[in-house]
């Protein structure tokens, strides 16, 4: 199976995947878990090159990330951010001491020629992840958000300015032109079902879609397509959807996502708060879930994965 | 005035004159204090620049180095290394937290193309040193050891196998297409007092000596040129300078290295414990200063420098 991801939301649903299948969701007779990642939010800081949402994925399958934030490792400490800001450097961006080394890794793997793809497996192996992580492209994209100020890099609107400007629009640097990494078009393919995590719709699972070969690859799978809806009640679990759909010109709501998801997916899974919307949602075509999607910690991510899995004849 | 140095012996000695002048040597009416630093034992560490020598001296001019090690920052921690380890990188050169960061910030001015010097200028301003810190060229020069197990890169040599491999010879590689820093033939060439520093001959001070240009500048100097003796009783106060010395068939002594040091400088500073040498080194031509040169803390090195300074009828 495979998980379309973002950042937290995605990870926690892979993470749920992963408690739920056997060996942790490893590669086996052709099974196991594969999340492919968005790399939009991917940045360049004090010349480190930082993936954040493959990062959350990895730190969250390794059962390393730091729970209340929700990103980033836990038991973090920030003793090199600290000198670096005594070095003079803009310090925005919190990077933990052992987040780091992450950074580090993976900017002097990529120096040498080696594709983020392998970058990414060498470090998710390095922490214990079974599963298979794939960022979507091994080419640079680049998420750029439109607002009432400017053009932003993704960073410097999602953390610097901590996502309150209204989204007016996004682009996708190099989206166009990129290439699917090795193993992401079979995986969305070959599957047999395929989700689409509770992440952002616009900011984490259009550049994955986006990706040239990724949405025809969806349209074509032979996979039971799920999406879960990352608005529940009207509200973002996490993160500025909600405001964006709303500036964007959507509805606020969970109908409002599945209207983006129509000939993406063939599921909606909407929570209970929202089981009022599941007859227009099933008018759009979709076959409607109704369940508790909010995960919160490991417990209700298994169950939530579970029921997931039990729809399309799995066992976990 | 100059000091020619390396790591640990330069850095004292360099830090006694800071602390002997006014301003802690800061350039004022052509005068203050001007580092000029070895970089033949520059390496690259998980993809990141480091340059101990450079750090060793800047640390310890910013009264930040770790006094009982001799390197690095004083109060570090090991977060980032602990967990370069289990991301399986090879953690044998010894980084801390705070120390990283030096590092991250000098590898990212470097890929911009922004030069060493100027790097390193920057670096030493931000953690208050007063004094001005050249590297003694902005290329790169990579010492490589000849042992009987072969030709090991110097870090190699130095730290990972505790310089306990026999010398049978050094290269400087790159060093015959170097170009001096800016402001280092000045430096050198106009100087009231030039100062070898009590370094290591061969691994600290060749290095500096090679870059093209410089030893002609030290020939043709007006300064007073002072050398202390890195041997004191026939034993280095630090390092392997002694085993070198013996391996490549010098005498172990003050006076083995008085005879390196001909035509290069006019005095030899040499420690009370070698008095007797001091009429063999001046039958080589050089004036003898004897005085105690261990400098230990801070108030031997103010103390060593101050000796040194009232020689040249300097006022500190």
């Amino acid at each position: 199976m495979t998980v379309l991801a973002g950042g937290v939301g995605g990870a926690r649903l892979a993470h749920g995947f992963a408690l739920a299948l056997p060996d942790g969701g490893a590669p086996a007779d052709g099974g196991g878990l594969t999340c492919v990642v968005n790399v939009g939010d991917d940045t360049a800081r004090h010349g480190l090159h930082v993936s954040p949402d493959l990062d959350t994925v990895m730190y969250t399958l390794a059962g390393l990330n730091d729970e209340e934030r929700g990103w980033g490792l836990t038991g973090e400490s920030y003793a090199t951010l600290a000198q670096l800001e005594r070095l003079g450097e803009d310090t925005w961006f919190t990077l933990g001491d052992k987040d780091l080394a992450t950074h580090v890794v993976r900017t002097a793997r990529l120096r040498e020629g080696v594709p983020l793809s392998e970058v990414t497996a060498a470090l998710a192996a390095s922490l214990g992840v079974h599963a298979r992580l794939l960022p979507v492209t091994d080419d640079p994209v680049r998420t750029r958000v439109t607002t009432p100020s400017g053009t932003l890099a993704f960073q410097e609107y999602f953390v610097r300015r901590q996502h309150a400007d209204a989204v007016l629009g996004l682009t996708f640097d190099g989206i166009g032109t990129a290439a699917p990494a090795p193993g992401v078009l079979p995986a969305v393919t070959d599957a047999d079902l395929l989700v689409v995590a509770p992440s952002n719709p616009f900011l984490s699972v259009e550049p994955v879609l986006g990706v040239p070969g990724v949405r025809d690859a969806v349209r074509a799978s032979r996979a039971r397509r799920v999406a879960v809806s990352p608005i529940v009640g009207g509200r973002a679990v996490k993160g500025p959807a909600a405001q964006i759909l709303e500036t964007l010109g959507h509805e606020v709501s969970a109908l409002g996502v599945a209207r983006l998801y129509t000939g993406v997916v063939d599921v909606m899974v909407i929570d209970e708060a929202d089981a009022a919307l599941a007859a227009p949602i099933a008018d759009l075509g979709f076959e409607v879930v109704v369940t508790g999607t909010v995960m919160g910690g490991p417990d209700g991510r298994e169950r939530l994965a579970r029921e997931l899995l039990a729809g399309v004849g799995h066992r976990a």
